[in-house]
């Protein structure tokens, strides 16, 4: 018997997060029965998409969602031994029983160098993301340009290198002189910071006259609508998130691009990287391989301690990582 | 020679069009040299196209441009023979001289029962993007639910019809009573007039309480925008025009719906029926076996008169037509 402490969502969300719509919980964890495990959080991921998701799939009193990397500390379950690690679909715990589906084995042979939570970023969710959303969605070839928004997050930065792989031109945007500066120390060819911009129109189109044939987009809303119109005929756009969208308590309204969509002939599509499950192995093992060879940098937001957790959240949300942002128990 | 008549645009539009951007002209057309024929329009086509098209493609001074279909007079080419049909993009002319190259035959063996208009609706071009358009973007699927705007327009109509033949339940949106009984008539499961329902959202539950799994959006604007609340998981957007925009003078505004792309993972593509022009044939033969067994029914809004063909114009973007609108020389 343990007793794991839970994050609880308290209360909805109106607006921007905060504290007093958290609670802090303990309880009592039970031994594993057969074919169950007792695991422990070893860091717990911090997502945009837990604003948004908090309305659709939580009631007020349930424990947050989220991932994490857990430890399995007993098992009765032979497919996940004892010491060995996972990526658990399991909430804000410290402490958790699971019958193993919600679990995932980590990739085997994790080399001692690289750090296990990568599993929560560029070697796991966003990175995988990345790599489908931009691949299968946008389908960038060499010779084309590529935008990206919310570039120093997760995801983005994932998916400006992968367009660097692929051999495009990537234009990223961001929203601090840091987080412009880390973009081109990891290769974009054309960043700019979104807050200081005059004109998020002329910033785009002084980065890429020729116009975008790809854009993968996290952020919705304004940003999208005005990139929309700078898109060349045949793009294509990965919508990926709204993050600009995601706090509203009135719906925002802009500018109406279906025709330039029309006479474009662009192609937006809207996924979840779950999508792609039945070749999660694939994915996992070339963003590894990317990140051992080098190709693919990272950076990490790493807050300390898991009371802190809705800290690490309300942060990221507000634009404060760089990279990954991720709680260490 | 002959002396051809034309409408010029004479002045760009701002708004929506009136009498005084058009002029009549008239120019004297010379006999064919080798490799050109002389053809004389049958029927005009006015499509919405052109109004957002003025812009892009022509200059002040131009003539209008359009489809017709016209008869060969005179040959010095032999794939077009004297008395030949063809469908001709060479603009709002009575006679013109063309080397073949913006020419395409009619179907052979056109039976005498069905109309030689019907080359520039249901067996042209709107019936075309109506084919390709639906089952190509929008892959419906017998059971699924279909909804169209603009339903009882040239391409709306025809929408309609295939998703009938394909099984679907369609939902058909129109301007008039009139209208909704046309659409009743030709087989649509569920129709209101979105001029007198006290709310578009509301209209749209009504008519399917279940959501909408393929949209195809002729309006775009603020009908697009409330409808894309209601698609369902993996829903699929054909974008083809967006006729509630092409008047404005300035950008019209309305909610952000990306997110909603993201979440239920929508695939919305804008195209134009061109990208087909490799299978027109297949497109063509199918849809006048299916006009010849009854299956797709037309309904034509025939104007006299060549020298009419502004207020055609004009009266197809008020919505003034049910079906295809045609000038008949």
């Amino acid at each position: 018997m343990v007793t794991a402490k839970t994050w609880v969502l308290k209360k909805y969300f109106e607006g921007f997060p905060k504290h007093s719509d958290f609670e802090l919980k303990e309880e009592e964890v039970p031994d594993p029965k057969d074919g169950e495990v007792l695991l422990e959080a070893v860091y717990l991921s911090v997502d945009p998409y837990m604003r948004p998701y908090s309305k659709l799939w939580m009631k007020e009193g349930d424990v947050m969602i989220g991932f994490q990397i857990g430890r399995i500390l007993k098992s009765k379950n032979s497919e996940f031994p004892e010491g060995s690690f996972v990526e658990a679909n399991i909430g804000w715990r410290t402490h958790s029983i699971s019958d193993g589906k919600n679990l995932k084995l980590m990739l085997p042979d994790w080399p001692s160098n690289i750090p296990r939570s990568l599993g929560l970023g560029i070697i796991g969710m966003p990175g995988l993301t990345a790599y489908f959303g931009l691949q299968e969605i946008c389908q960038p070839k060499a010779g084309e340009t590529l935008l990206v928004n919310a570039a120093a997050g997760a995801v983005g930065s994932a998916v400006g290198q992968i367009g660097k792989i692929k051999g495009c031109k990537v234009v990223g945007c961001a929203g601090s002189d840091e987080k412009v500066q880390y973009l081109k120390d990891i290769g974009f060819d054309e960043v700019f910071n979104y807050k200081t911009a005059d004109s998020l129109e002329e910033s785009l189109k002084k980065a890429a006259p020729e116009g975008y044939d790809c854009f993968f987009d996290n952020v919705g809303g304004e940003f999208c609508s005005t990139a929309m119109f700078q898109m060349r005929e045949f793009g294509r756009i990965a919508a990926c998130g709204a993050i600009s969208l995601y706090n509203d308590t009135e719906p925002q309204k802009g500018r109406f691009f279906s025709w330039h969509m029309v006479w474009n002939q662009l192609h937006m599509k809207g996924f979840l990287a779950s999508s792609w499950n039945d070749r999660r192995e694939e994915g996992l093992t070339q963003l590894m391989n990317w990140v051992k060879e080098g190709t693919l940098k990272y950076h990490e937001h790493i807050t300390q301690g898991f009371q802190n957790m809705p800290d690490a959240f309300m942060g990221m949300l507000k634009g404060e990582n760089i990279g990954k942002a991720v709680v260490k128990v």
